[in-house]
Parts: C-alpha cells; sequence; structure tokens
C-alpha cells in the first residue's frame, strides 16, 4: 500500500530515497498556489490577511500537523526557520529553570548547537552549553542540567533518541526536554503529550513536504502556556498587534510566540502539503518504513559487502533513514543520481536515503539496492562528475 | 507616466492605494512560482538547491535590492523576517560600541520596539532602550547612547526622518546608525551609503510588491563587514554550512548574517517582483510620488474640510504615504472600500493612502479625491460594515 503517492508529483523517472532532505511536490500545491497568488492576492490584495484567513495560517497550520506528532489543537505554532524557533523554544525553557546549563550531543544538528551556543553566550552569567556522544546523554543528566536539548532522530546516522525514557529521566533530575523533531515528523510514530515532553520544534520541508525552506513549527506542553516566555517579541506574538502598543504585551497560549509576518506563500504550499496527511496513521507509516528499512538493509548487505551499515541496526533505535559509510561515498552517491536513484551524501563518508511510504513502496526499494550493487560490483563511481557537494539536510 | 503598470495584475475595479501595507501582484510572478514548483521542486526536487540557484539566493535577492537603497552588491542579505533582521542589525551594532543606550522614537513601528526591548533585556547589564518623540531625537543623541535606531519614514502619518543629518549626528556623538527601511525602500530614493549609515534592515512587501510576508533583508556597510556579530549564527551563516562542523565559524561579510533555510516559493515570487523594478530610477520614482502626493493633499483638503493631514505639510518631510485624521476615519475607510477606493486604517483615528507610481498615476488620485468627497460630504460612513479592522501595516 502506498495510500498517498497519487498526492505527489515525483521526479520523473526517479527512485526518490531524499524525501527527509526536501520532500517532493505535492501534486495539489500548484493550482493551491496558483489560487493564492490570482484570487487572494491579486483580488483581495491587503485585504486577504483576514478574508482569506491568512492571519491565522500560522495557528491553523500547527493544528494540522499536531496530530502527527502527538500535541493537541492550539498547541503548535507555524513560522519563521526552525533555528529561529529552536532558540525561542530554548530561551522559554530556561525562563522556567534557575539552571545554567543545557545538555546537547554531538549528534545533533550543527544549527542548534550554533543557536544554542549564541544564546548561552549572549545570556552570559554561567550559562553552559555541555556537548555529549549521544550514547553518554542519560549518563550526564546531571542536577546542574536545565535544559535536556536534542534532537530525536540524528540527521546523518538516522539513530533515534528514546524520547519517552530521556524526557522522563531529564524530568527526574528537575530538567526540562526540548527536543527537535525535523527528521521525525511524519517520519516516525512521535508522541510529545504521551512523553510528558516540555517543547518541540521541527521543520516542514522534509517529511512533511511543505516545499524548500518551508516554515518550522514549535510546540509547548499546555502545563507551560500560562507563562511562555518569547524572547523574540516580534508584533504578531502581541496579545492586539493592531492596537500598535508601545509596549510589549503577549497574546496567550501558543499565538505568544509568534515573531514576524509570515510568508503566505510558503503556508500556502505546505497547507496544501498537509491535504496529503489526511486520514494517514503514524502509527502504519511507521510499520511500513521499518518493513522497507529492513529490506534495504538486507538487501544491500547481501549485495554490497564494502558498505558498511551507519545506522542503527535494531530497528527501534532508528528513525527513517538508512545511511551507510565508504570512503567514497560522495562519488557513489553521484553514480546513483545517474541511475536515477536519490539518496545524498553527507560528510565525511555517509550515503543516506530517506524512507517515506507516504510515496514510496518496495519498487524504489529494489531499484536502489540494485543501483547500488551495479555501482559498487562495477566500482562504477566516478568523483569528477560533479562539481559541488551542497544539498540541504 | 507610469513605467510599469502592466507589470502588475490590479486588483479589478479598485483604486489601489495601499501599496504601503501589501503591493500588489506582479504580473510575472504566478508563472514564475509555477515554474519554479514543477520545473525545479518537482523536477530536481533537493538537487535544486545547487541547479537551481535556490542557496544563493538570498544574495542574489540582496543585490537587486541594493540599488533601489544606495547599497552596493554583496552588501545587502535577505531572508527571515524584519523582526528578525532588526534584532541581528541591533545586536550587531552593539557588539561595535561599549555604550549601553539605544536611542529611538516613538514613531518607529511597534515590534522594533519589542524586539530591541527583548534584546536589551536578555543583554542586561545596564542596556536601555531610550524612548522619546521623533522631533527630540537629535536633542536626545547624548554621549551615553550608542545606537541610534530608527524607522526613516513613520508607519502612520509618512513622517520622514532626515537620515543623513541624523546618521551624521550619530557620528558626532559616537553613535552608530541603524535604519528601519519598512516604508522607504521602493518609496523614496534612500541613500544608505551617501548618508554613511552603519546598518538597515527592510520588509519587501510594501513598496517592493514581493507578496504577503515576503521576506526582509539586511545591509551592514562594508566598513563593519569584517567583523559583523551574528546574534542569531544559524548555518546557514557559517563559513562552510555543509561541514557541519560543531562549533560556528561565520561566513565571511553579508553571508555570515544568514540564519535558516530561506522559503525558496517566497523567494521566486520576491524575484519576479524584483523584475519590475529593472531601469527604474528612484529619484523618478520620488518626483512622482511627491507630485501625486501634492495633488491628492490639494484635492482633498479643497473637498474635505472635516479631514485633518496628519502627515507633514512640508514634501522633504514625507516618505510616500498620505494620511489623515477623523474620528470616524475607520469607518471612513471601509465606505472608501466598498467604493473601491483601498487605503486603510491606522488607530485610532487615521486613514492612511499610499502613493505607488511605479502602478498608479493622476487617475487614481482623482478617483480617491472624489469617493473621499462623496463620503464625507453625504457622510455615507457606517461603522457597522465590518466586523474586523486588521489589516498588516
Amino acid at each position: 500500500m502506498i495510500p498517498k503517492r497519487d498526492a505527489f508529483l515525483l521526479p520523473e523517472g526517479q527512485a526518490y530515497l531524499d524525501g527527509n532532505s526536501l520532500g517532493p511536490l505535492p501534486a495539489a500545491a500548484p493550482a493551491r498556489m496558483e489560487e493564492v497568488m490570482r484570487s487572494e492576492w491579486g483580488e483581495m490584495a491587503v485585504t486577504g490577511w483576514n478574508r482569506a484567513g491568512w492571519m491565522a495560517l500560522p495557528e491553523t497550520l500547527g493544528n494540522r500537523i499536531a496530530p502527527l506528532i502527538g500535541a493537541g489543537p492550539g498547541e503548535v505554532i507555524v513560522g519563521e526557520t526552525l533555528s529561529i524557533r529552536l532558540w525561542q523554544a530554548l530561551a522559554a525553557a530556561l525562563q522556567l529553570t534557575d539552571r545554567k546549563v543545557v545538555l546537547t550531543d554531538s549528534g545533533n544538528f550543527p544549527s542548534d548547537l550554533y543557536m544554542a551556543e549564541g544564546l548561552l553566550q549572549q545570556l552570559g552569567q554561567g550559562h553552559e552549553l555541555r556537548v555529549v556522544a549521544p550514547e553518554e546523554v542519560a549518563g550526564a543528566l546531571t542536577e546542574e542540567v536545565g535544559v535536556l536539548m536534542l534532537t530525536e532522530v540524528d540527521y546523518r546516522i538516522g539513530r533515534r533518541h528514546d524520547m519517552a525514557a530521556l524526557t522522563a529521566a531529564a524530568h527526574d533530575t528537575g530538567a526540562l526536554a526540548l527536543w527537535d523533531l525535523a527528521h521525525s515528523a511524519g517520519a516516525v510514530d512521535v508522541d510529545l503529550r504521551g512523553c510528558g515532553a516540555d517543547f518541540a520544534v521541527g521543520c516542514t520541508y522534509k517529511y512533511l513536504n511543505g516545499g524548500p525552506g518551508a516554515p518550522a513549527f514549535l510546540w509547548a506542553a499546555p502545563r507551560h502556556h500560562g507563562a511562555l516566555h518569547n524572547a523574540l517579541p516580534g508584533w504578531l506574538g502581541h496579545a492586539a498587534p493592531f492596537d500598535f502598543e508601545l509596549e510589549h504585551r503577549p497574546a496567550p497560549g501558543i499565538r505568544g510566540m509568534r515573531v514576524g509576518t509570515p510568508s503566505i506563500l510558503a503556508m500556502a504550499a505546505l497547507d496544501a502539503a498537509m491535504d496529503a496527511w489526511e486520514g494517514v496513521d503514524m502509527a502504519e507509516i511507521r510499520a511500513a518504513s521499518l518493513r522497507l528499512s529492513e529490506r534495504f538493509i538486507a538487501g544491500v548487505e547481501a549485495a554490497c559487502p564494502d558498505l558498511t551499515l551507519a545506522s542503527p541496526r535494531d530497528p527501534g533505535q532508528r528513525g527513517s533513514q538508512v545511511s551507510f559509510r565508504h570512503p567514497e561515498s560522495y562519488a557513489i552517491c553521484q553514480a546513483l543520481i545517474a541511475r536515477g536513484v536519490v539518496g545524498d551524501f553527507r560528510a565525511p563518508d555517509l550515503v543516506r536515503f530517506g524512507i517515506t511510504p507516504l510515496y514510496i513502496d518496495e519498487a524504489e526499494i529494489d531499484r536502489a539496492i540494485a543501483a547500488l550493487a551495479e555501482v559498487m560490483q562495477g566500482r562504477l563511481w566516478d568523483d569528477s562528475a560533479y562539481a559541488t557537494r551542497a544539498a540541504v539536510t
């Protein structure tokens, strides 16, 4: 079953296994965008902010994402970029504790580390970002730690932290838990409420298919909504932005975490992407992801003994991507793309594949195995084929 | 002459005098967006970051905006929202001075005040936001002031600060000058380099016509490029983001001020909007703006004695908008919209009109005068006609 393949315009002639970096174009998106541009921006112009519901989109989109991450209505706000959302969530969490240490791991996405370090430097006064190896996180949860800040699924190898256990461990030592769901939302069965997490952030351009650079989201546990600190208090987080008061007065609840004027065009594409998630059960997606991942690992290991599995072998410790190591990974990746199998390279030696059962199935997996086998057995890679390495995670 | 009327799809049957809030749809934008969605996102998918030039858009778009604000190539970066850009610019400016006071005025857009206050609270250590009346700014430039932070053109009444004189006065007292160009870029003849300004930020959804919530921009004087402090050090401001280093190492120059992954769809619309600015001389736009504004003021004052001019009478002290005061301004505004003349209301008593000679001329001005005359002379307003007041500035 690939319940939603028709909901996407997949790149012609490809097995697209890079939806963990950029999800494909939803079939509904071009017409939706045309309508928003011509009938809303073009006809309503400035009145679209009310008449077309633009002003509420950060909240309505948040409510569409909520069921995929175990959140309730009124708990998720969409907009800005993930780096900004991470900054806000961490600053809000730190406002709830007197402790100065933020604990994270070296498998975290670098932008999270950069933003956290930037925030803690700005706060000064003994604040410290403590970075340990992923497997050392639980042991490093001392009583100095105010906030445990982790990305649930590692962007390179797909290692998945145990969100429930680590959140509980953090709470046991009096720390708050902030989760980055960049590689989780739409990928694995996240249950923020069930885990008792405090804050979460994520992006929508990977498994949610919102488009290149689509807006980010922020979730705060309802128990914190009464005292949400917005460290970036832009005007749309104000209780009455159009009263243009000189002093900031935060809007109640998650709306108080809004910052600037949101891109309606970016949100229109995301809204079309969310149509494809209607009626989808994340437990089924997770089951299909594991089935396809196991098939992929078994097939590649049988055909390509030179590739070393970098992802955890235990499916319970894996997100929805599979990575292999090889010194020539960059060239291997390009040789695969030339054969219509799109994964991506991550320095220094990883080739990475996203498993997205919303729109792929065994056919793509088997095609990828066959292409890898052909490239590896024939040593067909050629590292001069492409000049640039960059692709957005 | 309206050199670019054909470059826009103006709302049917309207005199649109609200381009200072949201610019109209560029005629080229829907096709551009269709192409970016289908041929780039749809076909190239993740490889679009390089093959379609997505990754460089914040810089290429910055270079397109630069000539309109008196900036050079490599000096402007596009992305994020204006509130975020203001935060970054102010934090960068404060890094260049030991002084703790930021001077601004009460005519500044509230989000600038909120963000500045948020930043200064976070910095602590005696930092202070000092808010004076617009006409008191020059006199308040004491040697305590580290940064003069102003919006050049007041969002409500269009009062225009003398950027060159105030920048010079700031420098004379040892302060830096940070300008918000939200109501200036594409509206008046800005000359950042000529004025010797230090930092500037602005939005692109007003006079630049980039679309609802289009991305913001940030400019830094080249003399500061060697020591630009990015207080929101997201991964795309890193010198080598795809090396995924654990420590932030800023990219050289204005690129170091990038934060998160930019919305390519929002940028595609802005790119189409910038086509309309090709070959446009801001001095000509300014001359046409003043001619139309004078005609509008004279016509309204002759026909509507109950309306009081709120904007400065001296054209040299005015941006590209004209506002009038009346206790029933909200209802008057709605009655005008019902007659196809779109301005907007600003609390408590302003009706505001944007003058955008890129796509309007005497015909719209005369139609607006006639509609105002009809509404005011017949007392035809009805304040129950519309339930909501909000429209984005």
